[in-house]
């Protein structure tokens, strides 16, 4: 674990050496990390959190430590890859042993129960916001990584979890309308301030989307503006019968109530969900495969041909004027 | 390429989708890259640099990118592995055109020059500092990395290039007494400001590293500092003669006019040159080698048993006291 701070390596060291298990992180002792490719393809995503920007101010440490590595698990599950590793940048504005150790200890607990041990990292100090960066790796069988670049007409769109939860979340520590909505209602606040701060990355899911999806990605700036990149990566365009998105029952019931429209749902960050196509014919191959995997899947619409961007279709199969496709931080 | 900002995606994968030269990249059209092994372990490393700590806010943005590749570049080098790609996380406070495409140009230029093509990265908004972080890969064959940690008593102690100037060209930025120094030898100043905006990664050196030398990282904290971790880590001491450190002609002569001590060269950080420790009956071999490959090398001192840090002698034989060690960015 290189510092650029002499004087704290040994806290530093102190907090995450118990997170590099593996032993080609060299116990953090040297300058580099050695990662065994064993005659697989090493998969290597990155993706940074930002305070104020990608989590709030005053989110808890632990929060933020499993969003920054979980944000990258996603992407190396929606690939079809099994987790290999990680390491880590932090920037910090100063060194606060407490927050360092509710941080390391989260991150430490996800590492493991992901299989993703930090191999190294570099903490430097900063006048900004606290920023965690991650550069994470999986493993798949030679050339057999799924891209975003593989849907054909037919196929049918297929998504995990819920959508929209973590735009609600959001919105709540915001201090938003969906607060005022749920005020009487502290279970559900939770439950979407939760999926906001610590996502669910569905590396359950990653032998299955290998074995039969024809394109993947993980679910990250809004289904809508997401499905729009992977359709015109493939070449083509979908049709998503919009009321078969899965929501939880709290964004149902906001859906409902009118608090929040069907677009702010689709269009909503953060969701870390992944959103693959399948070919007709594994249809059920996959389905069944996710059952196995305890991870719920719903079918939403079908690839067609075409360059235009996907349509989303009401109950009544009029379409909807999204006014935004997704959440942009600059 | 992943992008928090969807409206900058354009703007982005046209600065650096011609860095993307390596097939694994696929384009930076994907949400993942692959690193192929080929039978090779990878190494990773990572470092982060930012404005106001690891470079200046005035500091223009080609010597920022061509730094921030580099200090990983000389991790992957010390290592003794051949630079195989990278990948870039840039948090930015604001999308400026000029400054985006100067960036990718001198990034590319040296992903050219060092054959280490970009892989993917991330572009975050922040409202703090500028902040360049990248995470390199090296490829070394199995089990051939060369750690901190296998020096031994009678080893000698080499560096290549020059130390010192680095911190001599952050003082020259800074208007400190190595500016009012050279105020009449703009040559000079040139020069030592040149080498703490863009070290020279000794990545021609790596093979020779790799075949004969016992420890090996590179010094980017000050050479005392830098030499006590490796001494540590291989559990022995060192005697470095002083006056055999490889000084440029413009340190030798602040030296010699009393401008700066021999303490504040082997402390000062960011050079960036390659520290290993090589048997003396490797030493012929390593020297030659170090020849064909065009980097100077220069014998310092010895490793010796003990476990004391490494003792820095001066002319007369008397042990130069070292008020620091290495520089501290906290």
């Amino acid at each position: 674990m290189a510092s650029g701070a002499s004087g704290e390596d040994s806290l530093i060291a102190r907090y995450f050496k118990p997170l590099a298990t593996d032993a080609g992180a060299f116990a953090l002792d040297d300058d580099a990390a050695v990662l065994k490719a064993r005659g697989e393809d090493i998969v290597v995503t990155t993706d940074a959190i930002v305070e104020g920007v990608h989590f709030l101010p005053d989110d808890p440490p632990d929060t933020i430590a499993r969003k920054a590595l979980r944000v990258n698990l996603s992407d190396v599950a929606a690939k079809g890859a099994a987790p290999a590793g990680f390491v880590l940048t932090l920037a910090l504005r100063s060194v606060d042993e407490a927050w360092l150790a509710a941080f390391a200890g989260a991150l430490g607990e996800d590492a493991r129960s992901f299989g993703c041990p930090l191999l190294g990292g570099d903490t430097v100090s900063t006048s900004g916001p606290l920023t965690v960066s991650i550069t994470a790796f999986g493993r798949v069988p030679e050339g057999k990584i799924v891209h975003r670049s593989g849907a054909k007409p037919g196929d049918r769109v297929m998504v995990t979890g819920t959508i929209g939860d973590a735009a609600l979340g959001l919105d709540i520590l915001k201090g938003g309308p969906v607060a005022a909505a749920l005020v009487g209602d502290p279970t559900a606040k939770e439950l979407l301030v939760s999926r906001y701060r610590v996502p669910q990355p569905r590396n359950d899911l990653a032998d299955a989307v290998r074995a039969h999806a024809s394109a993947s990605m993980d679910v990250s700036d809004g289904l809508a503006g997401d499905l729009t990149k992977l359709c015109a990566a493939s070449g083509v365009s979908a049709d998503i019968d919009t009321p078969l998105v899965p929501l939880s029952v709290a964004a149902a019931g906001l859906l409902g109530r009118g608090v929040v429209g069907l677009d702010g749902l689709i269009a909503g960050g953060d969701d870390y969900e992944i959103l693959c196509t399948v070919p007709q014919a594994r249809l059920a191959d996959f389905t069944q495969a996710a059952g196995r995997a305890g991870v719920a899947v719903t079918e939403i619409g079908a690839i067609v041909a075409g360059t235009g961007a996907p349509r989303f279709m009401d109950a009544k199969g009029s379409e909807i004027v999204l006014t935004r496709r997704s959440y942009s931080h600059f």
